[in-house]
Order: C-alpha cells, then structure tokens, then sequence
C-alpha cells in the first residue's frame, strides 16, 4: 500500500497533518454534510461552531448550529429525528466536515427524508426549473 | 403516489415551489456538494456565485467560484479533472445545491479522488484525532 503521507508533511499541516484543526470563518462555522450513512445519499448542508463539532464527536449524535436561530441545536432534539454518527470525515483545509449518519425519520423539517427533494434542469435560455425527486414525506 | 406539493404552496414558494431561486449569501455564493454518481462519496464541497451555477447548468460541467483566488473556475481546467454533472438538486431553503458527478481524475487539488481522505475521530479528552482513509493519490 501506497503511503498517503508525504516524508516531508508535518503533523500540523492543514492538509496532510492528523491534527484536527478546524477551519472556521467568520462567524465561527464549518459546513457540514449529512449522508445516509446506507445509501449514500446527501440528507442536509448545515453548519457546526466549535461547540457544535465538539458534542458531535463526544456524542456520536448530530448537533448543528442554526445561523437563522443563532443557536446550538441538536439535530431530533424535538422531533426525535436524531443521526447517530457512524464516520466523521474532514477535507483538505479542514473547512468543511463530511459526517455519515444512520437517520432516524426525516432529515429534512419539510418531513421528508432528505432537503435535497428538487432536481435542478435548465430550460436552455438560462434559466432553470425545479422538478420534485424522492419527495414524499415520511 | 402521493403529491409532494401542498395545495396550499404556491409556485414561487421557496420551499414547496417549483422556481429555482438560490438563495446566495452575503458573498453572493452559494455550497455545492459533489458526489461520485456512482459511489455516492462526497468529493468535494466548494461555492458557485450566480455565473458559476448558470454555466453548470448551461454546459453540464462543474464551474466554481473559488473564495480565496476571488476568481470563477472550470473544475479540471487546467488539471482536465473535469466533472460531467449527472444530476443537481437543490435543498428547501435553496442555499445549497447537490451534484452527482462523473468525475474524471481526482477532485481533490492534492492528487486524491475526494478532499475528504481524513477520519476524524474523538479522543475521549474533548479532542480529536485524524487519520488517512482512502487517502492514496491518483
């Protein structure tokens, strides 16, 4: 097997370090995406603050932070629509963080599965359209 | 089948409706996801401003726009890493959008498939450790 890490790497580099330092913008977030932890299919784009990341990796369970509400949530907290964390991946400038879940219910607080319930076609003159995919609510 | 679209919900909804209208943030951007069409990984995630969303939509090729360079980009332009674009969707709030790709080479600028070759692991103290997952270079 190839080795991923370079000889000249140090354990600190962003890209081919292990250290887990997230890089946060300016209000304090990284995005994160929720897949199906099954089927690989991309159940919501949210965002986590530090603390947010911190109770996902302790807990196993997916917290966000909400922009719109300017506060901590946990994901199900009220619906019960929990995600139980089985990998947690990170990217290159450890921007954004890759999490796959098994869901519990909808993902999406339309109630169905997944947010990502419209394809996109464009209509040839520039513009686009929505059509609904996998749309049907839980 | 059930109809996923309330009677209620108007065309324009940005929710329920059939108009695409992404909703940019204050950059003028908005997340894409890009996953592997036929192995469901997540490649990569980076932003489109409204000329980057326009030409994936028109050409069916991945474009970006790249927050650091400020600059619009074709995926693969110069490394011919393209991504043939099999399906986009866009999320309910329309601040995201999903494309499955075919993606030729690697996605990620450090030679592997997808920018998300690191773990990200709890170590019981609050912290957290990384380590290389699918991590070979192309």
């Amino acid at each position: 097997m190839s080795t991923p890490v370079s000889s000249h790497a140090h354990a600190d580099d962003a890209e081919e370090g292990l250290t887990f330092r997230p890089k946060f913008d300016a209000s304090g977030l990284v995005t994160c995406v929720a897949t199906d932890a099954a089927s690989g299919e991309v159940l919501m784009v949210a965002h986590m603050n530090e603390e947010a990341l911190r109770r996902t990796i302790e807990t196993g369970e997916g917290w966000y932070y909400s922009r719109s509400r300017k506060a901590l949530w946990k994901k199900g907290e009220t619906s019960g629509h929990v995600q139980r964390v089985v990998e947690m991946r990170t990217d290159c400038d450890q921007d954004a963080v890759w999490i796959r879940v098994e869901q519990t219910g909808a993902a999406c607080h339309t109630g169905r599965r997944s947010c990502f319930y419209r394809a996109v076609t464009g209509n040839g003159a520039g513009g686009a359209t929505l059509s609904f995919v996998d749309a049907e609510r839980g």
